[in-house]
């Protein structure tokens, strides 16, 4: 029968470093190439693989390869598509079975948050079903943070890092001119329901009362009298204030603080507007001058202050998955596991994606202060190992130098197209 | 009659690199201390002058001024405050002269763009009538690259890399996700009237139909119709489109793009939404999923990211004033001088004060692509060699050090105090 071949996919919003993850998948592939056959990827995620569009990554170049360990974005496509339940959805995993017998599939490494988890694992169960066992391992990636039993998720360390270093300018900018100019400025981050993200920008305050004075967290009920009361005393004593609000803090009755509300393929809302929203709320109360930021997808693609913690967790999930494949392992989750020294440590475990998938891992509450507006010393004992070192891309001409691959797709081998 | 002191200030908006100009003039004011006595810097600017909040630069470590080079923001405090003509403002000038004959000061260093040249040249005039000669100098600053006379800005090339580097990781996260999520993104830049930082976005483009593939200028009259079809042909082509929008963008009749306007203490307007405006315009008539981002004070606090020229020139610059202040030179402005050859050098130069007063640079039409969407080879020759160069802060736990001054006060000598 022979050796098998591996498909890989990359799922859901994409990060500063689910490159890596790409490159130690096919470099380990590479390493073993008298267990694993050809390492294909979805162009496009799981909807490349349902329409059979599979890019033969043996075609690209080993400097191209290693290039994307420092290049953002997904080198092979990502989507947001939900698979849905497979009793809804009959036609879908037997098409993406077809697609795994037709090219030999007998590995599947699919790199994503929570949804992708959940698709993973009903490929492993739908494929022993139908007669064609595949091993498929999840590769942990979401700047959310949210999954569960992982210490933490690849691509989250560099938001986190971009969130702290970008409040720390910002704060320093404003730090000069509030004396006849700016008095508030809101830096809105990502994360629909966990302040992850927002927590990070904590980090940019080196002692008790540095900037940012507040963060806004998705996980306490928003006291619009509250807000304004800190707002107020913290620019009577600094002079200035500065705050850090996660996209979907919301008061108490869920109404969110955005107004506008869409909802992506997955019926989770598109948030945004809450950094508008709040000056706009300090301009009436307060009468002070304001300015926000909107880091949107810069936050997730900021590889030139990649995390190098999170640079070298991302590689390293990667080539795990591929290392568990040839053990024999699958419905498994990669997972990093923080040692218990004073000094941080990590290594590598793995999860069974039946326990993972559609479990969302929140912040406790031990890592929010008292009054709900900042993060404590155990959030900053967490936090901080996340974002240490830096990994920077090699630059030209000033410019940051991200390659592209040659995407060269393998041959269809199935007789019918597919409407997804 | 003994030696003269020496005053620093900081004005307007800060950038990544003017702390660098600050330690260009305070190290070579400490290596010509047999000319120039203490050096002193108003705090907040021209404001703290007035209020005679002179601080004692002599009372700084080495160490925290060398790291001056590598810290954004405006270490001493900055100022939104335009000083008026003499007639409609002869207290004011005669305070500052006042506070300046207090503290023998003979030499005024004014570190801003076209507002504080204006105040720079008015000092220089009415210190003579007065019949207290002041040797004020300009040093250049401003991100808008506006001021006449000099090949570009220190502050300019740090934003420019920054806006260039963030368009080119943001389009390759929405490359990646087009297919089944967001097709467009808009990123928002600053930039009042001169669309020199929304050019440098183009420099994100490798190849002709790269990201970005539209870039919308202050100085083109917005056409909403050709905007649509160029996005619309784009999205078409291939698969998403990538803006980059300056905030002072508007309309034929002068009507901005962004709906509220504010005014700030110059009397310029305080903008902003641009990008949200024009991420609905195209999901109204196209339909089109979009993300927008607002960088704002993020831009120009990026030291992270800074350019490695940019804060050469910052830091010449404020040495060079020094220099022409020991030479016996007032009322000029230093220039930063393109060299002629082929390969990129620059040197530095003077320009009379009472030239590049209130006079704005535009850029030249020739910049802009015939169908006023892209930029020219011209402005790549410009833009390119002002962000060359990578200079990183030192990092110590993931964030950079940025340390902080002691500022203390000089003793006040004047019996009263000023209202501003």
């Amino acid at each position: 029968m022979g050796k098998k071949n591996a498909l890989y996919a990359q799922s859901g919003g994409v990060t500063a470093v689910i490159n890596a993850s790409a490159c130690g998948v096919i470099e380990a592939c590479r390493q073993h190439k008298d267990k694993i056959g050809t390492l294909y990827a979805g162009q496009n995620g799981i909807l490349g693989i349902l329409q059979e569009q599979l890019i033969d990554t043996s075609k690209e170049l080993t400097s191209a390869i290693t290039a994307l360990k420092h290049t953002p974005g997904g080198a092979f496509g990502s989507c947001r598509y939900k698979m849905k339940d497979i009793k809804d959805s009959q036609a879908e995993y037997e098409r993406l079975i077809a697609v795994f017998r037709a090219h030999n599939i007998g590995y599947f490494f699919y790199n994503g948050g929570g949804d992708s988890a959940d698709t993973c694992l009903k490929v492993s169960q739908i494929s022993a079903q139908l007669g064609y066992p595949v091993q498929a391992i999840h590769i942990p990636k979401t700047i959310d943070n949210d999954l569960p039993f992982t210490d933490c998720s690849p691509g989250f360390g560099s938001v986190a890092k971009y969130v702290a270093v970008s409040t720390k300018e910002a704060s320093l900018d404003i730090a000069s001119m509030a004396a006849s100019s700016t008095k508030i400025f809101v830096l809105e981050v990502m994360g629909r329901h966990a302040g992850w993200i927002a927590a990070a920008g904590g980090l940019a305050a080196e002692e008790a009362g540095d900037a940012p004075h507040i963060i806004v967290f998705p996980e306490i009920p928003f006291n619009r009298e509250q807000f304004i009361a800190k707002v107020s005393a913290t620019v009577k004593e600094k002079g200035y204030c500065v705050v850090v609000a996660s996209e979907g803090a919301s008061y108490a009755d869920g109404g969110l603080i955005s107004g506008s509300v869409n909802k992506d393929a997955f019926g989770h809302q598109q948030l945004g507007g809450v950094a508008p929203a709040l000056a706009s709320m300090v301009k009436h109360s307060l009468g002070y001058k304001y300015h926000y930021a909107l880091a949107d997808y810069l936050q997730r693609s900021a590889r030139h202050i990649a995390s190098k913690t999170d640079v070298e967790q991302a590689y390293a999930v990667g080539q795990a998955a591929v290392e568990k494949a040839i053990e024999g392992k699958g419905a498994i989750m990669i997972t990093i596991e923080r040692g218990t020294g004073k000094k941080y440590s990590w290594s590598l475990g793995e999860a069974p994606l039946a326990k993972v998938a559609n479990v969302e891992k929140k912040m406790p509450r031990s890592f929010i202060s008292k009054d709900g507006f900042g993060i404590t010393q155990k959030a900053r004992d967490y936090l901080q190992p996340l974002i240490a070192g830096e990994d920077y891309p090699p630059y030209k001409d000033g410019m940051p130098v991200y390659p592209r691959l040659k995407k060269i797709l393998a041959p269809k081998k199935l007789d019918t197209d597919f409407d997804c």
